[in-house]
């Protein structure tokens, strides 16, 4: 509390990203990190970009980027923005798109940064409920509204929704924007992107965090129609006006160069999560059907909380959200082999 | 215009920066970018954090670099913070002080960005005007205000308030927030820093983009009472996480410790400011005293739009402002000694 501050502040409720111990011999699987590090051509993009030309600003639009990933996707280079991380695209997104009279839709379980940027930019929000099985039925979006977000696949749970769920999504709500944030497509889903191309309500996001191994770079885009882009780059100019630096740039160019990497980290992660799956389900575990780099599971015998101290105390960390509907619940990353072997003999003594 | 945007971005008229041209054997003397590169310790700092970590999120509140800059400028942890840029460090700024009734004041010549901040985040703003010299006049703040910011030096005059001045301005208005924009400081001024731990309504920002010739790693701070830290802090974690990346951290820190490779540079840039500030009087230019990394001059013969164009015809890029009061000028950032030259040469067949 204090006189100086603008008084919106005094009631902001930040966003607690997962824990980022560091120096510590500790098995991390709460960050939904990549458990395989970056391609090694990112590695050296990014080392021959280290040059006395740091000290000049970076290209402000991020334009050798914004042009590979228009390349990937085969969409206009106009039809994409870049952002710092996925979290400033969004930001940006909720204050470009969502202050409306109406209130803006999403899931009640889902990304929690959502109700805090609601509080930041003043947006009113529905919280619409996931079903019995922690899935989102799009049916549920069938109402008056100022935007609907939401990620797919969802997050925490994992669940997917198919491409004809996004279109009929985005059919029966011609008037506002859907937006698609699509931080863990990659690892089980099939992308909206394409249909951004013939609906310029769509919007989808993307991040380099997850499937592409670049947390520590932070890089985000969008992907839709050059109108709703230009919205993004109207409040990005008048918010920062280089937010990616040089090597990120960097960076992200080389990451869409590796395909066959990708791939491999790709398909990797997946056979992780289906041992994973098994295994947690041997040990009495529910496990969400995921099309993501986490599980998202819950024992019948075990309170979650104690199950998560347990982990820490050996030196696993898990996520665990103390929220209504899903307090019993863990979410875990899908580590490399040793380390979801490593979780699963922990879990083994302590169930 | 769609029917899809937030109101306010209709009205929004972005900041404009500097051009950026790319793979040009251009003289680039436009955005105040320094003549020398960074540290060679800060290059193989960046290298030596090129590794698989990068897979990992960066720590959430950039600790090292926060701690880097207290130890540096001997001030507590608690009163620094980082950003994506001194850029996104203001706008967090424009939105955590000077949301009030009453407006906010600053020079109606100074950092383009700031009027840009106040139609983001919908804050009224009066414009105070240079005096004569086109000087800053601290008595004309002594008027009721919801916040006060001030480039020192000045952008683009490179003006300088003494420090006594900076008290005194911060003394005489002590129920709202005082801020001094320090992007420039270490051409020729003194910083505020120090005064921060005496006055709660002082907050002073600096960058690295400058003096320490990072514009590519987009890298600033905040320091100040702990309090309006944690409103800044409150609101970058309601934006983005991780606003900075791991390289950026690890760039910023080996930047702090190399003290003598700074000066150095700082010596350099000011010798050659020396040199041009004489050249240029000597070809019947008037130049404003300058402590920042650029001059600003006018010649009373010549325009300032034509003598733009015809040094871009011949490959030198300097900065024109349209605007009232100073169309008649041109910034020209402080080049190495043969960029200036070369400047000379081509000014001297313009006049």
């Amino acid at each position: 509390m204090s006189r100086f501050w603008s008084d919106f502040v005094h009631s902001l409720e930040p966003y607690v990203p997962g824990e980022q111990p560091r120096g510590h011999n500790l098995v991390k699987l709460n960050t939904n990190e990549n458990p395989y590090g970056p391609s090694p051509k990112v590695l050296e993009a990014i080392r021959m970009a280290t040059t006395e030309r740091l000290r000049l600003y970076p290209v402000p639009d991020g334009g050798p980027l914004k042009q590979a990933i228009a390349d990937y996707h085969k969409v206009p280079a106009e039809s994409v923005f870049v952002g710092n991380g996925s979290d400033e695209v969004l930001a940006h997104v909720f204050n470009a798109f969502f202050k409306h009279e109406k209130p803006v839709l999403f899931p009640d379980i889902t990304y929690s940064f959502y109700p805090v940027y609601c509080q930041l930019y003043e947006i009113d929000s529905i919280l619409v409920p996931l079903n019995a099985d922690f899935a989102i039925d799009i049916t549920d979006y069938e109402q008056d509204n100022g935007g609907i977000i939401l990620p797919n696949p969802n997050a925490p749970t994992g669940c997917l929704l198919s491409l004809d769920d996004i279109r009929r999504l985005v059919e029966t709500n011609r008037d506002t924007v859907v937006v698609i944030d699509e931080a863990y497509i990659d690892f089980g889903g099939e992308t909206a992107i394409p249909l951004t191309q013939r609906f310029p309500n769509l919007l989808v996001t993307q991040t380099l965090s997850k499937s592409r191994s670049l947390a520590g770079m932070r890089i985000g885009f969008a992907v839709g129609h050059p109108e709703l882009i230009e919205a993004l780059i109207r409040i990005k100019d008048s918010f920062n006006s280089y937010p990616l630096d040089s090597l990120a740039i960097a960076a992200g160019v080389a990451a869409y160069q590796d395909e066959s990497y990708f791939k491999q980290c790709q398909q990797q992660v997946i056979t992780e999560r289906e041992w994973l799956t098994l295994s947690l389900t041997e040990l009495g575990f529910e496990v969400l059907p995921s099309a993501a780099n986490f599980v998202f599971v819950r024992h019948r015998q075990h309170d979650a909380a104690i199950l998560a101290m347990g982990l820490r105390e050996k030196g696993v960390i898990v996520r665990h959200f103390n929220k209504p509907r899903i307090d019993q619940f863990l979410r875990i990353s899908i580590g490399n082999h040793a380390e979801n072997q490593l979780l699963m003999s922990q879990l083994d003594l302590l169930v």
